[in-house]
């Protein structure tokens, strides 16, 4: 099985080398992942500027492909100008941090996954529900586990998962869960300050509003120790209003 | 009516001063845009970085917020930090070129939607599709017609629209077409170059891919003649896959 890595915390990150290591005794793999850091660049893609691909070497031994782009830009290089054939499978991650709610539209680690999904590979996304958590071992092995799986899982054309694993050891994990998005977000306040110069400049901060009380969505199961499993796609239509708008065109205009 | 404008292609764009123009016949106008042009930034924030509001002037007048930031950095600080009060509706763009298919998930224009939408503004976005053609009127005219009947549309919570008018004049575009969002894509292409001093480097280059025979698709309405209007929104859960994986939970451990 060809299996391509990609993540937006770089190359670099551990949470990607975690993943690596747990994978290559599966399958056979490509690492393509962000030169920097590309958290929260959402479904970005460069298109005004030129990409750089560069060997990364860990441990004297190469690592894989560092890309000056985005998330979603390392996904099209690596399918159309680095692999010689397509993946099998793309997995992306593993991100520090969880990618649940309305936050999975800003994640780069889930654009990864969504542009695999486009060019029609297999993809998911794995986030580690923590900041600060730095043992990527659990979601490591559950994730090697799930690939395997994952190709007779009958996936849809056009859906992807988003993988969440709690930020606990795999004892205390109590099982899978499959969920939906849910529609937790941040309020945002913008701290004003001043440079040296005396100009003004602002801080994005905000806060987690309260979550919907309910176990089935994605960030409910992950605090209740759950790994959490979202179907997701790209195909935005809302169709109730879709309907609705046909069935009263003399509304619309 | 407190009406924010916001878009990807920068606020000196004559797309947005087009939009500004009519909808100012209408309403409170309050412009807040990336300094810089976004195109194809998807649903990226800032969030690294500090961000700068500078007031961007045009004949000598106040025009508007100038932001060092992505179109979702704009709707976000323009609601916490620049307006007084919220905005009743939020309109992105007029942007050049369209946003169709697949495309709308790298758009920046229909991302300030999205994001006006996650901050509980009714909100939408409008394109023009092409490239080229330099005639923002007809758009314009069009977004400040239904800008005030967008209140009054009862389009659901977190459902936005994403419009798309195409390069005609009045006289030639025939009416309006509700559809929902193609499957177009980009087939992409890397062109591998090499620098003075000797080092590849990669353009993004892209074919549009045949697109699905169905009249009822955005980018087709809009090839018709039609202006194009799509119900979309944020909830990416894909919940036949849902119900079908809660059916069978074994497959998935």
């Amino acid at each position: 099985m060809r299996i391509l890595l990609c993540n937006d915390d770089g190359i670099d990150a551990p949470g990607l080398e975690a993943l690596a290591r747990e994978i290559k005794k599966i399958g056979d793999v490509t690492i393509v992942a962000p030169e920097h850091e590309q958290s929260a660049k959402g479904h970005a893609i460069t298109i005004s500027d030129p990409l750089r691909a560069k060997e990364f070497y860990k441990d004297l031994e190469f690592f894989g492909w560092a890309i000056s782009g985005t998330p979603a830009d390392c996904v099209k290089i690596a399918i159309s100008a680095i692999m010689e054939e397509k993946p099998d499978l793309i997995i992306s991650g593993i991100n520090q941090g969880s990618n649940t709610g309305i936050n999975i539209i800003y994640s780069g680690t889930v654009s990864a996954a969504t542009e695999g999904r486009i060019n029609n590979v297999p993809s998911f996304a794995v986030s580690l529900t923590s900041y600060n958590y730095k043992d990527f071992g659990p979601a490591a092995r559950f994730a090697a586990r799930f690939a395997k799986k994952y190709l007779s899982l009958n996936v849809p054309e056009a859906v992807f998962l988003n993988v969440n694993v709690p930020a606990l050891s795999e004892g205390e994990i109590k099982g899978v869960k499959v969920t939906r998005q849910g529609k937790a977000n941040y309020e945002e306040i913008f701290h004003r300050r001043f440079d040296p110069r005396g100009r003004a400049y602002f801080w994005m901060d905000g806060e987690r509003v309260a979550e919907e009380d309910d176990p089935n969505i994605d960030e409910q199961a992950v605090r209740a120790g759950y790994i959490s499993i979202t179907p997701i796609h790209y195909d935005l239509t809302h169709y109730p209003t879709l309907e609705e708008f046909i069935r009263h065109p003399e509304d619309l205009i």
